[in-house]
């Protein structure tokens, strides 16, 4: 099960009712934190969750909204008496600005692993998560997150017995082990079925429409997007600021196809954005438009 | 009419009910914030009060609960366009600190104009501001601040009439001119009663109790003072990392015999200070312990 929170809804600017956009998942113990802006910490604790376990933080890029209150979580995380690394991803330019906002965090227990992208996509594992860091297109160097949990094939009993294998391997097979047995080397493929439908969410804020987006997130169980303007006459300042009005994101999304699609990182003008999730509805039915706090267990399709 | 509002009354770090420790206060459409924590600018929104007026911050020290909302802040006042510029005051090594934190907000349409203390204790004058800094005890160079409004004397008819100034020379001697009338020179405290009683605050946080502050605050309106721990066995961690109990900040009051005493920046493991107030009043009955929002307009002893 992948647990999933929206942690605030808001763009450029924190309000009493609406937190920055921020999300943070959790699978099997590990947490990421795609972006920080100030008052993040405070949202995480509102959700009742804790920032403790979080071991990955993922940034879409640099601009304040988005990671003013990385200083306050580093040592929030610091104050719980953390030890183990702490991995931070992002754009170029990553130890430069976090290297500054530390001068009022600058001593901290644990280690901070810095990730920065060189590549306009980049992929890689951490625990249980598949990443893939893809460019988006903003006013500056801005990029989207896929989010896979892979799940592999069920272990073929029959398969496991007609060659002979005894009971007390299968486990380590099931596991990704390459086992001997007498004399015969036995690998994970020769008794696992084909990999089953994973979970996979694709998130992305500060950006106009792209295809690679569409790409990221088409099948996918989560498609998490900015809609920074409601209004039709917004499109002029969608373009000129590089974001996207809702109706721009909807039809993404009718193009992905994803079996859910979020929108955050609302204008601060756009006070109520509940007010046109019936019109984007006629885009793409599997829209909604939620506030902050939303979340969704994300289950495997064949678990309960 | 000195308007004051405690923004918050947190210390450490931002919880759902509690806001980091910072005082707005309003005067004759001047402005002054002290500190700025991660969700400052929040607790300004949800006062009703706009950050667009503030002209001055002051700085106690540069721990992260104290400044980590700043960027924050210097964006949003950019985006409410704000031409004015902004006077930053803090203790040595403000400008590097600030400097060092606008890598996430380095592009703003005012200026900002830097006041670094170079002594123990620093006095000047903004707007109608009277203004000192004062070196406190903690474990970083921190300083606690008294605001003065000042008020000058009745303007004195008689005196006037007597000396044969005409009427429309009155006002100009009044708003401290001197005048010249019939090849005489006048000037005000020729027709001044005596100053009256102003008003003033003491606002000090993040520091052991110290002769100074009770000097500061002796005989105020108010002697706003840190109690970040609630319980007498917490004298260790007070001594340890150089704050104070509520009982150290109450013994100081009953020396200074403030007007009013308020408490903050509450230990986050404090989740109920209020429970302490009863007790507290028998050292000295004037306290009050606030929570975030805690406002009071204080008003010259002959204001309506």
């Amino acid at each position: 099960m992948l647990e999933v929170c929206l942690l605030g809804t808001g763009g450029m600017v924190p309000l009493p009712k609406r937190h920055l956009t921020a999300l943070m998942v959790r699978y099997n113990g590990s947490n990421i934190l795609i972006d920080c802006g100030e008052g993040t910490q405070v949202a995480i604790k509102k959700k009742g969750w804790s920032p403790y376990p979080i071991d990955t933080i993922l940034f879409t890029h640099y601009h304040a909204d988005h990671i003013s209150g990385l200083p306050g979580l580093l040592l929030t995380l610091g104050n719980c008496d953390r030890r183990e690394p702490l991995m931070i991803c992002g754009p170029r330019g990553l130890r430069r600005v976090v290297d500054a906002l530390r001068i009022i965090s600058p001593q901290l227990p644990y280690e901070i692993i810095y990730k920065e992208y060189a590549e306009p996509m980049e992929t890689w594992q951490r625990n249980d998560f598949h990443i893939r860091a893809f460019r988006v297109n903003h006013r500056v160097e801005c990029y989207g997150y896929r989010i896979d949990i892979r799940r592999q094939g069920r272990f073929q009993v029959e398969r496991a017995k007609e060659l002979g294998l005894p009971c007390p391997l299968w486990g380590r097979l099931q596991h990704g082990e390459t086992v001997e047995h007498e004399g015969t080397m036995y690998t994970p493929d020769m008794v696992m079925g084909e990999a089953r439908r994973g979970l996979s969410l694709v998130y992305c804020t500060d950006t106009r429409p792209t295809d690679r987006i569409v790409e990221e997130a088409t099948d996918t169980d989560l498609f998490i997007c900015e809609g920074m303007y409601g209004e039709g006459e917004k499109d002029q300042n969608a373009k000129r600021y590089k974001h996207m009005t809702m109706e721009e994101a909807a039809r993404m999304a009718a193009k992905a196809k994803p079996r859910r699609m979020w929108y955050t990182h609302y204008s601060p003008a756009n006070m109520n954005p509940k007010q046109y999730e019936k019109g984007l509805r006629k885009i793409y039915d599997k829209i909604e438009v939620p506030k902050d706090g939303k979340s969704i267990d994300l289950k495997f399709d064949d678990e309960a």
